[in-house]
């Protein structure tokens, strides 16, 4: 017992990994494994942080934080988009310290250093004589833009396979035209929890009987092959069947791409992707699965469009449907305490009060998220009791299984490569 | 100087200790000295958790968190108390989260794997092929009960001196009966300071004079010998002796013990129990010394039955009178911060409000506690001065040296078996 | 990448300081440095902690903590002040509890050991029979008192130097006679920074356009050379030209002294003293530069003595005017957050109300402290992020540098001593 209360080398934690079985409880509360996590995954890998909708206009930025980093993601005058480190370069104060706002220049408000949407250094008072201005802008960040979702990554050598999932996953997205979006609402949620177990707890639903509002439009089979479903799921799978050859017929009818792409674990960029249909009415996250807003998204043919399912390596996981889209990102916050962001989109064009209801499109995930919280919360305290062991994986959590594979791969490279 | 600022060896620190003072100020602040009392004694002796009063009917239960542990105490529908630890065998949830309740089975609020009050598995849904059912309960932990006191220890291997103990203190609880009390009222208070500052403080009435509430009733004559008592204090042993006597006559006459036992740094489950005499009218701890519940407990033949003082190392102490008892445990939560869990009990079939009034019940000792609680704050402020040296103990302090002493031994023990 | 979230060799760290530019940020934010800082610089010093004002009747005491310490201020009997170790010897217990009091002997409140103002031990209940008092007094602290303002310090051997500071700096001190003030008003403010950054925004108004309340009176041209002022500031230094000259003739009517001294970097006591004149109408910190205390401090032979500004490493700085004085000082309370000080003194006899008005008294520097408070959270946020590196200063920083310089020289120092 007293070996269990002192933490064993990182790489033998690793190595001792028991396929099958969630992973040790060292991996859910080491400050050690934190500060890897944040090396080996947070500031090596792709992470998705906003959408376009969140800068409409050149001048609006975002920041966010991601473990000690602080990163401006700033619309310039010409449109494109930045990413810039949020910290000065004279003595290092935070240049922009709200969550998101609107500069012609980006100012440092302690001793006015003053920089372009671009990062590069305009003006610094009564500078030394031998001052150059070109050596101190703002230090970039690597950016990508995959169908109006934006994605940073911190590494000095981001991974390369990215721009093929991209190129995947594009042509998914362009029937609901992310670039013509607006937020209608953004929601931080903080979790008890190490991210691991806020993402783990997203890729089943095997507990998604404690969803109740969510089970009314998401059939609750995520994860579950035919032969899975047991006698008490019959119904809804042939409910599911039926819904889903009539989706097919609908994707096909307006060259909308259906098939499933799942590499979760078998590629740096690991990912899913899947058009799926959705219970009762087939058209949004509703008590009935009617739309809840009655602009459309970009060129969607009809309401019913199930929902597109993005699920991403590490952190991110969305759902795009006939009427509006649903983003997710995770960052850790500490060991036992992630941030939870989720994001509500609608046609740009949509108007609140008249064309959607907030509470009413919101109230399905803000209900499954607080659900959510409780089931993380409580595995935290779990996992840390040294009485813990990993417990074997019900075959319908395969996916929880191809995040924790993909997650130990990453390590063991990251550990070779170090 | 800056030596004292990083915690020298463990060992060193241990062997260094200067018998007749006060510990070094690293034993109550050092963050591994912290662990190592978890290991060294939290997770290696028997432990008081509970009383059998608070957990009456088939499924009643209470969860005692103690660190990063969380145990189960459940009354299975034989009426026989089970321990297990509270932790899911699937992925790691915490199984039950409330402090007390009651249930039929054990049910896993995430994925609703279901156990017996015993710990067995009953059922868990879409399993994979292989999967065997026995090979997943709950594990168990030790249990003890001792005339109603419920005791667990988390070894692999129980100090077996135990059954000794408990075979002494038993016929000294009976006249008490507590298998037939309830729980009147059960109050946590998170104490500032670290444990062994809550438990040497109540080794002592060295501090009596700041509990006003507490000296009309007990004696302030804890730890002296006669050659110790003061002239001040000087008419209150002469009270003191009378009170003794007539004590002892009520005994002999109804057969029950009253001899001290003391074993408190000679042996692994060190203890001392003696039945003492109260202050004033000698019943209860009242302002007047008059009992405070008209229905006394067990068989007790009088309300004038002193209290029966059971001190136990490491972390507990009692006292049981003619009309009720209260039950003290005190849990580390860090290094500067102890959870003291205080619980009065009174005879089941007391009513409250008819038999007692609840702030009656517990005037005095949240009065004693709440002043001990300013008193351990200011000694952990104090010790955690690196100015701060052990000063030598009074002769009336000798209990806390036996604590200290009993202490010490256990950690050498510990070390020199790992 | 990773190689900067791990601290490197405090060694390498101190010898890869660059000359010019703001410290590498590992000084800021590791835990590691702070303790270096406690115990090479906060515990090595002389620190100013109180003015005699705060303790102005024998038995008057206040108490100071200081990392761990605490230490008890207290005038005896004979009107001496005394500093004291704020720990019982007994078993420990912080003695006086409040941060500021008056009592006729210093009572532990647990055990009673009761103490005389100069610390030693008048009386111990129930001691062994070979207890010798006179060992068990309460420990001393190297006090000074410099012009009626306390130093202590927690060193063995203080630095020798002070007494040659305190030299210099009391002929300044002396018009505006402390030892007979009083305090107006005390305010504590929890700067969320590390104590340099806290320091280091002190030592420049290269960010005074920050505080429009202070340029009101405080010429924002600290640390600026003749050559260094900019366009923009050229109005405002021919307004401090003309001030000047009027302040250096009526100091010389006065036999006051107004030359600058400047050791900040070249001595172990670092410090800098000016006399310097205020804007407006030169009298005080107030809207129109007039004075906000009718009755003068000391012998000041005009409201109009310009602000005497001592500056004193590591943590401490002081504007004596004629109408009343600030002082500030600096503690650390971790690696980002410190305590920040600031005391308003009036002379004894003034009465509020009728001679000030606290609001106005007051206010000036509690809206700067609050712009300051901005500032170093902010940087302390931005010196965090793993992509912050040291940027150089301005010419007019340069007791910025100067600050940074003595620092490191006194690392050095004690690392080669250790």
């Amino acid at each position: 017992m007293t070996a269990q209360l002192s933490l064993p080398s990182i790489r033998d934690l690793v190595a001792s990994r028991r396929t099958g079985h969630s992973l040790d409880g060292w991996f859910y509360t080491s400050q050690d494994i934190h500060d890897l996590d944040m090396s080996a995954i947070f500031t090596s890998h792709w992470l998705f942080v906003a959408s376009v909708a969140e800068i409409p206009e050149p001048g609006d930025y975002v920041t966010v934080d991601l473990g000690l980093y602080s990163v401006i993601l700033i619309r310039g005058d010409g449109g494109e988009v930045q990413a810039l480190h949020n910290v000065c370069r004279h003595r290092g104060s935070k240049v922009l310290n709200d969550t998101s706002g609107s500069v012609g220049n980006i100012v440092c408000g302690y001793h006015k250093w003053t920089y372009a949407t671009d990062g590069s250094l305009l003006h610094a008072e009564s500078p030394a004589k031998d001052f150059d201005a070109s050596c101190f802008g703002l230090k970039p960040v690597h950016l990508k833009n995959a169908g109006g979702l934006l994605f940073i990554c911190l590494a000095d050598e981001p991974p390369a396979d990215f721009d093929e999932v991209a190129a995947t996953v594009e042509p998914y997205l362009a029937v609901h035209d992310i670039a013509h979006t607006k937020v209608a609402a953004q929601i931080d949620i903080i979790e008890e929890g190490n991210w691991k177990l806020v993402m783990e707890n997203n890729r089943e639903c095997y507990h998604c009987d404690g969803h109740p509002q969510l089970i009314c439009s998401l059939f609750p089979l995520y994860g579950y092959s035919e032969e899975d479903v047991t006698k008490r799921l019959r119904p809804v799978l042939h409910r599911y069947q039926a819904a889903e050859a009539q989706l097919r017929e609908t994707c096909a009818a307006h060259a909308i791409p259906v098939a499933v792409h799942e590499e979760l674990d078998t590629r740096v960029s690991g990912y899913r992707i899947a058009r799926l249909p959705l219970d009762g009415a087939g058209e949004s996250f509703s008590q009935d699965g009617r739309s809840i807003c009655r602009k459309l998204l970009g060129t969607a043919p009809t309401a019913r469009l199930g929902h597109l399912a993005l699920h991403l390596q590490p952190n991110s996981w969305f759902h795009f449907l006939g009427d509006h889209a649903v983003t997710f990102s995770v960052l850790p916050l500490g060991p036992s305490k992630s941030l939870l962001r989720t994001t509500w989109l609608v046609h740009e064009d949509a108007v609140e009060g008249e064309d959607y209801d907030l509470a009413e499109l919101t109230r399905v995930w803000q209900a499954t998220n607080t659900q959510d919280v409780t089931f993380v919360a409580r595995t935290q305290l779990g996992v840390t009791n040294p009485r813990y062991e990993g417990g074997p994986y019900s075959p319908t959590e395969y996916q929880v299984e191809a995040f924790v594979n993909w997650y130990i791969k990453r390590l063991e490279h990251h550990l070779q490569a170090s």
